[in-house]
């Protein structure tokens, strides 16, 4: 039409929004009842579900570099990541908005391919787009919101842990920083096939285990791990005012093969890497036993449990018990 | 608590959260369960009503200027803007998400001046904060979520104009990017307090006219004026699939006292300047007598009608009739 000619605003939006709106429709999953070229998207809540809101940053430079991580990657992860933060409640996720920011020179072939990893990002975790924002700017700015759903009185909580509760978490810890490292150390492009990488460049949030913790009521409390277990343990005992004691040697960990074995520590890793969105998680004691050491085919792991005391103790491999020094990611550090 | 000691995120969000958490509990008017603390907020829509989502992003040197605006300004601007849009629906604002990111610099007086505004708007609009992400940057960058609520099947969209319809405007066009330029050509700080800048510093949602119109049933398209009207007005034509006839005689526009009088045509502006959000809505032609001259204390004036044929005529005051060009803020352009 004559009146959007000159506007290049328009052909970026169309851009984003021509392939997504084959989701929204027809999913019988949703109720978007609006979206795109609106002021905003309208949404209908089911009966009997609360809603849950959520933003993420992923911002070139501080939470992805330009040369290193394909479009691709930048797309689904920033996605996958914030949709993440609903797996952490026991919900699932429903709708996104997208606020891009992006130079002139990455509109063309950079942003197919972005828009390709959000959209595979997008039917995998069955959250389609419901609108956003989009400006230029000389360096490539992301914030996602997602919206989720969980039924009235599910949700889990961070503050919930009590003494005495086990301490789970989901899958492998610290194979995402991991995989940043070798991504960093190596001279060349990395490819994405690059099995060390999977975790860092494609995270799944741990969705269909937030939801039977939550459907089953076994979970006192619950949060994802983005900043590294150091990092988010702190904050989920600070919640639920307690302390942990956590067994070094319990810690599922990054398997590290071949010559990389000597270099570097799983077991560090595994305490302070971030990125992993992996599930935390405790249980009272009583229902230790119904937890299955697979759920949704992801293992789960008893790390250690819940004290009273507001200390969070390392027990080391050779017995010896130290504090946990909170060593994970902090934007301000 | 000793876990947080070393966490400076922490200490810029305790501040962030601080005033803030006093305006979600107790007011009556929204269902937030939780917000600050955890992965993510959760919210109870009412009963008989659809949520309204819109995002929008406010960033240093495209949306504001750190050396010209002050703090308080760009907190009260950021959240105003974003809660236009939900006017814009004829919805009320209920919470919002944001998410910041800071130079390190600024944590310090600039944060508790940004947030002295922001929290001046968000008691103003009726809309607390129920959480966010923040993280370190070299600039500032702001992006702020709006959830917003209007009553089941009554939210006015852009796509309801019908050839006939009586097409109005709130308030008086042009003072934003009039205030704009006084601050752009003024040599020295200009004071906050200053007249001319009121309508750029601090926009006012026209939440009350949108409601009002919403419950009476009486627009049948509705926008807010962001980007200017000869930007606007066609993207609310090409939803509706519409053409619109402008008279520029009609249109309420920008007061321009003193010598400045001569230095500025206050028509363009109101045709073209951006950033007023005043509201855009269309009425059928019937019930244009309904329409009284202010609503909610804000004049509301009709500026021209919607034709069929998919064109935008303006009527100069000569008489002459020209294609209204589009000449407002496009970020790509």
């Amino acid at each position: 039409m004559k009146y959007s000619r000159n506007s290049d605003e328009r052909s970026v939006l169309n851009r984003i929004y021509e392939g997504s709106r084959t989701i929204a429709p027809g999913s019988g999953r949703i109720s978007l009842r609006l979206g795109i070229g609106d002021d905003a998207a309208l949404w209908r809540t089911r009966t009997g579900y609360e809603t849950i809101l959520t933003c993420d940053w992923f911002l070139q430079g501080t939470h992805f570099l330009a040369n290193r991580h394909p479009p691709e990657v930048v797309g689904y992860k920033c996605l996958a990541r914030a949709v993440s933060d609903i797996a952490a409640m026991g919900g699932e996720p429903r709708c996104y908005l997208l606020s891009l920011a992006l130079p002139d020179t990455q509109t063309g072939e950079w942003l197919r391919k972005f828009l390709k990893g959000l959209r595979k990002a997008s039917r995998m975790l069955g959250c389609p787009i419901a609108g956003g924002d989009t400006t230029r700017r000389k360096e490539i700015l992301i914030n996602i919101t997602v919206i989720g759903e969980v039924r009235r009185a599910r949700a889990i909580l961070r503050s919930g842990a009590g003494p005495g509760d086990a301490i789970f978490v989901t899958g492998r810890l610290g194979e995402a920083q991991y995989g940043l490292r070798l991504l960093l150390a190596s001279s060349k492009r990395v490819s994405p096939a690059n099995k060390g990488l999977r975790k860092h460049f494609y995270p799944e949030p741990r969705l269909a285990v937030g939801l039977w913790l939550a459907n089953h009521g076994l979970a006192t409390a619950m949060m994802d791990l983005s900043d590294g277990l150091s990092s988010d343990l702190p904050r989920l005992c600070e919640a639920s005012g307690v302390g942990a004691h956590i067994n070094e040697q319990a810690l599922p960990r990054v398997k590290i093969e071949g010559k990389n074995a000597k270099n570097f520590d799983a077991a560090e890793l595994a305490l302070h890497g971030g990125d992993d969105y992996e599930l935390l998680f405790t249980v009272a004691r009583n229902n230790v036993p119904r937890i299955p050491h697979e759920i949704a085919r992801v293992p789960v792991t008893q790390i250690g449990e819940i004290v009273s005391e507001k200390r969070l103790a390392l027990q080391r491999k050779n017995g010896v018990v130290t504090e946990l020094k909170n060593q994970g990611w902090d934007p301000f550090r």
